[in-house]
């Protein structure tokens, strides 16, 4: 009954009125009437206006269909950040398909078990990756046709049945497409995330999530008054690849804006700063090991890094590296977001007083998790999905609701449920959260140590153990206790001559809990101290703790 | 065929996954996270946090569903700018209702005319208003609860059956009410249009035509990287009534942004000025003749008004006005849109470096109608669809998309089918596109005059004949012509003691023509040159031409 009664109440549309679906075609049409000069460069070598982009979009879009793509097709990218991966971008959606932005760090068993679980039929490939797909083409079982690209147009050698080259295809193709409108709900991206267990699982996002990810997003980074944002002058350039999280939707949000676009092909150092000082580079993102990367190639070459606004996303941002970005002048602060999220849930944004607090201060705030973005409704939950107290203190996982939160896992129906268990998309990231509605991430879900009720940080622990004298490194692990649920285990490995002894380290961490920095939970008994020669490590480098927690269970 | 397979690609959703229909209520959630503490006052009398408005809203909404509204119901609001309002904003809408912000401005029978036509059950007055209610109550044939709201809480003698005070029935309600979701597309707002002729159309708009509109919107005015801009420290105050086209839909953009909100409550010229200067009013957008009234009043009283970013719409900004709100210090810039567009289509924001050029140049550029906003396709066309030249010169109608447009006129199919012809919506405003994408407006459509195939702007005419020594005033219609279609004709009031002739008047349009200015076909022969000794007026004081055009036909 109350349904029929609110389908009652919906707005009459007349019969000619245009009901305008958020579709991707729709972020370029007013780009292209006030910004139709605007450039786009490839490297500083190649180089054409927006009205061209539009007209190469038009021609890949052709190639396309002569190669079969048609709505419902998946179009594999394995590509740097190349002029032909933005034309993809919006060419590939804007005919009803969907683009697959292949991941190419990781093995090529994951590579060839993405394409096959994606359906892709179709893919273009840059030559420098043909050596990967010829090496799982026995194992693909989808991909029909495949496109290469090279920056000399020339065909590598290869013994792939290679049906066609990007430039040749274009150039035979017609710049007139006609983009038809279509439900904004249709697929236009999927990638693929790859966890520490598992095989990779598909993500994936409709052109009504990219658009109003883009409005959201670009609305947050262009409102404050100075600092830590994004204007219509700036000078766009991507450092995290646009296979990872559709480059955090930013290359949409440059076209929505008519910004100038420079793309840097495959991230070198050398070349990064040069494009950021002769194409006046001034907004960018990436990660901490390639803002770190780019400090010290800097300090080598004298670059001037002054007017450099970036976001630094996909690990913690560290005070170190803040201050040594602040000191050469890059306006850096944190972002926060996933696959799953679209990606950008939160930004550390602050108010410009916060900025004459000194630089301490300013550090802190740039590099805090972050403050959710409009539209985006950010909770830090405990398991009964109860908000934790916003004290700063109060540990909880970070549960999400926004309009660009993808809907599942491609074809992973119980991942799936998992993830949006009880309608909040569950990040598996634990967090305090400040009364300004400020988040700090503290762990992940998966390492955090439940005890007496509370969620202990295992981080934190180890930082604190890792500042004490002799201390080389530190794990910090749950075990299973009957009356706590789980305590805090300890493993420590000290620099070659240092002494130290278990009742030292609880000592020295009851007094963190004296002054109320940790909970007394947090502080494992001195049984469950223990020193270690080495600690075992994952294959990027972080601590294993799944490994750990299985050698102590 | 075609469609089924589209269909087929939509996006998979688990089925626990929050799909996020865009709702007017989620414009204040992530505002009541990361801003609960920000100010909203009224008057600078009353002052509330936006933990307290979400506390009233939720009051809000349980006394009017006391009064028995419920989804689908349509409640009218006849107020000043005053909190409650601010409150109605939001608490009807969000229960599933319709808001029907009731224009005070026009005569009591369209006020009756208006609030029959919208079905309105309830109504909430402002006291000042009570007397216009009571004439036309006999006549109000939908309306069964008047709640009567005052500033000092009083009830004021009425023959009505007032069947409720506003903060009496806030003050018995519970702040606990659960805002359910539903579809996006309901209805959230109507309001009226008032025409020169014929009964006043409801406009209507849906949640997510709201809450796309304030995305789109706040995209554009955050972005530019410095001047015509709103940033996140704003301190916003309406000075459009919040009856008049959602007060441009700024308030919802403030309250998403989390911005400090001042509501004056009714116009009052230094009320106005005294806000500005002790709640440090920083954006706010007007008519020009209040615009014009600030300026004198301030300029009486030597009132401040530096620091004050201020949005010119309603009829165009005049480069006399703007060169003295600029003297002032009040970064004043033009907004274009109208009661069926949102309302606003294009903003005259333009890069700083404009700002260089010197002020005349800053004034001229103040002063267009404007760029069109992300997500707005603005055209110019001729009479078949046909874009006309970019080149400042060629003129045609403005028709739009964009996905906040009304769908229709409230129960007027026909005007509906009109309104959007072809798949457009058609402003009825003929203007001019420059080869930038800027628009500037220079008749409206039922004023140009259509001669030879090219269209001739009236306005245009009449100010190269008001520019002539001796001229008062004059006003340029089409009359029609087998041959040319229409010509022009001018009427033309000298002031006392001027002497001038139809072939001087033609001699000096030809010399326009001439510098290219006009067309030729826009100077009118000599004897459609007319000197008369007034020209009648409608009762806004506009030039009538549809009673001059029904007196030379």
């Amino acid at each position: 009954m109350r349904e029929t009664e609110t389908s009652d109440h919906l707005i009459a549309t007349t019969a000619s009125a245009y009901a305008y679906p958020l579709l991707v075609k729709q972020l370029l049409v007013n780009s292209l009437s006030v910004c139709a000069d605007q450039e786009i460069t490839y490297r500083g070598e190649q180089r054409y206006t927006f009205t061209g982009f539009r007209r190469r979009v038009g021609l890949l879009a052709n190639a396309l269909a002569s190669r079969g793509v048609r709505a419902g097709s998946t179009v594999a990218v394995m590509d740097w950040d190349t002029h032909r991966y933005l034309e993809s971008y919006f060419a590939i959606p804007m005919m009803g398909a969907t683009i697959f932005t292949v991941n190419v760090r990781i093995s090529a068993q994951q590579i060839a078990y993405t394409l096959n679980d994606a359906g892709a039929e179709v893919l273009i490939v840059n030559s420098d990756f043909l050596p990967i797909v010829e090496a799982i083409w026995p194992e693909l079982k989808t991909v029909r046709e495949v496109i290469v690209a090279s920056d000399d147009d020339t065909r590598p050698a290869a013994s792939l049945p290679i049906t066609g080259e990007y430039e040749q295809l274009l150039a035979t193709a017609s710049a007139d497409f006609a983009f038809e409108d279509f439900d904004e709900n249709t697929r236009a991206a999927i990638f693929y995330t790859t966890g520490t267990t598992g095989d990779p699982k598909g993500v994936y996002y409709s052109h009504r999530q990219i658009v109003l990810h883009a409005l959201a997003t670009a609305t947050t980074l262009c409102s404050p008054r100075t600092g830590q944002r994004l204007h219509r002058d700036d000078v766009y350039m991507p450092i995290t690849p646009m296979f990872h999280v559709l480059a955090w939707g930013m290359p949409y949000i440059a076209v929505m804006l008519g910004l100038k676009i420079v793309l840097p092909g495959r991230y070198l150092p050398d070349l990064l700063l040069r494009l950021k000082q002769t194409e006046r580079v001034t907004f960018s993102h990436c990660v901490p090991t390639v803002l770190q990367m780019l400090l010290d190639a800097s300090a080598r070459e004298q670059h001037d890094l002054s007017g450099w606004t970036m976001i630094i996303g996909g690990s913690a941002l560290s005070p170190t590296l803040c201050r040594a970005a602040l000191e050469r002048g890059i306006d850096v602060f944190a972002g926060y977001g996933m696959s799953e999220t679209g990606p950008i849930a939160a930004l550390s944004q602050f108010a410009p007083d916060a900025e004459q607090a000194g630089i301490d201060e300013s550090v802190r705030k740039r590099c805090m998790t972050g403050r959710p973005v409009p539209m985006v409704e950010l909770r830090v939950v405990d398991d009964e999905m109860n908000d934790v107290r916003r004290d700063g203190q109060a540990q909880g996982e970070i549960v999400l609701r926004s309009p660009y939160l993808t809907q599942g896992y491609h074809n992973r129906p119980e991942a799936s449920e998992a993830l949006w268990a009880g309608g909040y998309l569950h990040t598996q990231d634990v967090a305090v959260m400040l009364p300004n509605g400020c988040v700090q991430i503290v762990d992940r879900m998966k390492d955090v140590i439940k005890t007496g009720g509370e969620w202990v940080s295992s981080i934190e622990i180890e930082a604190l153990i890792n500042a004490m004298q002799g201390v080389e490194e530190s794990a910090v692990i749950g075990v299973r206790d009957e009356r706590w649920g789980e305590r805090p285990q300890a493993l420590i490995v000290l620099r070659p001559q240092a002494v130290l002894e278990a009742q030292q380290v609880r000592a020295h961490l009851l007094g963190h809990a004296d002054s109320k920095r940790i909970s007394r939970y947090a502080v494992p008994e001195v049984e469950r101290v223990i020193f270690v020669s080495d600690i075992p490590k994952t294959s990027v480098g972080k601590i294993d703790k799944k490994l750990l927690r299985q050698r102590f269970e």
